[in-house]
């Protein structure tokens, strides 16, 4: 398995072990802790996959509506966040945010024993979603809404406080699924920075504060937001497929299409693909799934690339009126149980991450004074 | 050079390349762009260090003068983020008061191009004096301090907001020979942190933020708040010799001793005691110092562990009247440069870090439907 590759990026090198997913091993895809993602999405909700990669086994129905319940009280937040989030203006990146919020939260409900990381987690997963929506409706419509719904999940709650009213049952489903998938998914760079914080044996409110900032980077998290950007301006299949072609010909570089990981196909598309088109039927729409469909076909058939997970979310949210530039703290409000069980896994076996580098600089010389420089 | 290492914390195994610093080549202990430490610790101002590892040559005094002078006139902080500092309570960890000051920053002077990335790091470097100095002040001591001095260096800058007048000479020789020792360190782990998030090509803000994140655990920058709390318990020498024996024998962990890759010496352990020493003479101390010089040969005679950068770093800061919870905050103003020197390293030939793990999780499963759990 560890190969010989000195040099970028680490790939194919095993940093470390893991028993809470496997990604693209043959046969099945995506599992979490032994389950298929497309089963999960199917039956679960998303609150009892948190619970599966936090706590370790699938809930019973008591033990998940205890954990929702936990969670629905958790959702408020100090009033001196809500003082910090009242401060950033409208134009900020909606990720630096949240990586502001949730650093600000250490400060106010610190980690301050390990005995306590299930919790600190908990409270993160049940009020990230009221952090970014109480800045979004603060800073872009003037209002101080309410944070403390008794919607009964974390999706249903997020679209609530959005839209300021009660999500449909198909919405609410579609954000069920959405978290599920993009839960986890094993060594990538954002739960890597976590891990690397964690080894530091540093707080649990560090590591996810460091995840947030790199899943903000536009070759990790950002994706759905840049597909969301180019499908948005087309008006039908046709002409997409004549933008498309015309951006392949210049050699511009396309989001929401092939994987670092996966080489044949992500197995998360085809199942946000689906309720996206459930969408598109719901709200009667003619031209956004259309256009996605025709851009899948058209870099299929002329690159041989697959959708990934964030190509047909970008669709999918839309039809649900979440404003584009929310799409990756969305992520954040899912991929955060990934980042914690794998802080939770490194600590319980730890060492010091800290690997070697290759010198390329000047030899030892001598420093000149300054007057011979 | 790269080892097939699979596994605990990547020691040994080649991450990326750098031309900043060596760490641990023979002959040379420690060289930032291939100029001992011990030179530059000797010869030069933090600024001039400073601009070496971020620019790539020493400056001229032309180049020093204009940059000290950007510097100073960087200092100030926007209203915004002294009012989210004045919310962070006086019992928070200083080290999160950094981490949100610095992501809060992110939101109100973003990295809007890669081209700013100079420009953000020396606004950086001017103002997280000011930050930490602010909360710490108002915190405390309940007053609003003015953050724009004249000061003519960082460390006298945080000196003289710290303690309302400016330095003497030799505490503000001593801060340039402390921020030049902690300046760079190759892939540790905040450095490792600062990169893997860099390779997303994510915001030098964000970088920055888990770097300190990082820096924050016990394992890596806490070492000289350790060895203070332990020398400080400690009356005379004698009854740090006894103490200590006392806690070898029942295996209790000494910080400030040993390090993961120097296997020798640390280098600047020398140069810090020399100050520390001078320091001690100029406060008329008779136990602080005597009490660090009996600790660091007791280790030695009986577990050959030599002190490490930290451990005269206690005594030296404890000295100039520095508050031990300050310390790691310190650690942050200096190694900024090389954080942010290795984020546009990455950023200038980056590929994504992303390692792969060994998994040792359960076998593909069915789910159960939740009334079978």
């Amino acid at each position: 398995m560890a190969k010989v590759l000195s040099g970028a990026g680490l790939r194919g090198q095993v940093a470390g072990k893991t028993a809470l997913s496997t990604v693209g091993k043959s046969g099945s895809g995506l599992t979490y802790r032994g389950y298929d993602v497309k089963e999960l999405a199917e039956h679960c909700d998303f609150e009892e996959v948190a619970y599966l990669i936090l706590k370790g086994h699938l809930p019973t129905q008591a033990e998940l509506d205890s954990y929702k319940g936990e969670l629905r009280s958790m959702r408020g937040l100090p009033q001196a966040l809500k003082e910090v989030l009242e401060r950033i203006p409208a134009d900020a990146h909606p990720m630096d945010v949240l990586r502001t919020g949730c650093s600000m939260l250490g400060n106010l409900e610190g980690e301050t024993s390990f005995d306590l990381q299930g919790k600190v987690t908990d409270r993160m997963l049940a009020c990230f979603p009221s952090i970014i929506c109480y800045w979004y409706r603060f800073s872009h419509d003037g209002v101080r809404i309410n944070v403390e719904t008794d919607d009964d999940s974390i999706g249903a709650h997020f679209l609530h406080m959005l839209h300021g009213k009660k999500p449909n049952d198909l919405h609410e489903r579609v954000m069920h699924v959405s978290l599920i998938l993009y839960a986890e998914h094993e060594f990538n760079a954002s739960t890597f920075t976590a891990r690397v914080c964690a080894s530091t044996l540093s707080d649990m409110h560090s590591c996810v504060t460091g995840a947030i900032g790199s899943l903000r980077g536009p070759l990790h998290g950002g994706a759905n937001e840049a597909a969301m950007d180019m499908i948005q301006g087309f008006t039908s299949a046709e002409h997409a497929e004549q933008e498309m072609m015309g951006m392949l010909e210049r050699k511009e570089k396309i989001m929401g299409f092939g994987h670092a990981i996966y080489s044949e196909c992500d197995p998360r598309n085809e199942i946000i693909k689906l309720w996206s088109e459930k969408l598109a039927k719901d709200v009667g729409d003619t031209v956004l799934y259309p256009v996605s469909v025709r851009c899948e076909e058209v870099m299929w058939r002329e690159k041989k690339l697959f959708c990934n997970a964030d190509f047909f979310h970008a669709s999918a949210y839309n039809f649900m009126g979440i404003p584009t530039k929310l799409f990756t703290p969305i992520f954040v409000m899912s991929r955060l149980t990934g980042w914690a069980a794998h802080v939770m896994e490194q600590r319980a076996d730890n060492r010091i991450i800290r690997p070697s580098a290759e010198y390329t600089g000047e030899e030892l010389r001598p420093v000149p004074p300054i007057s011979g420089r």
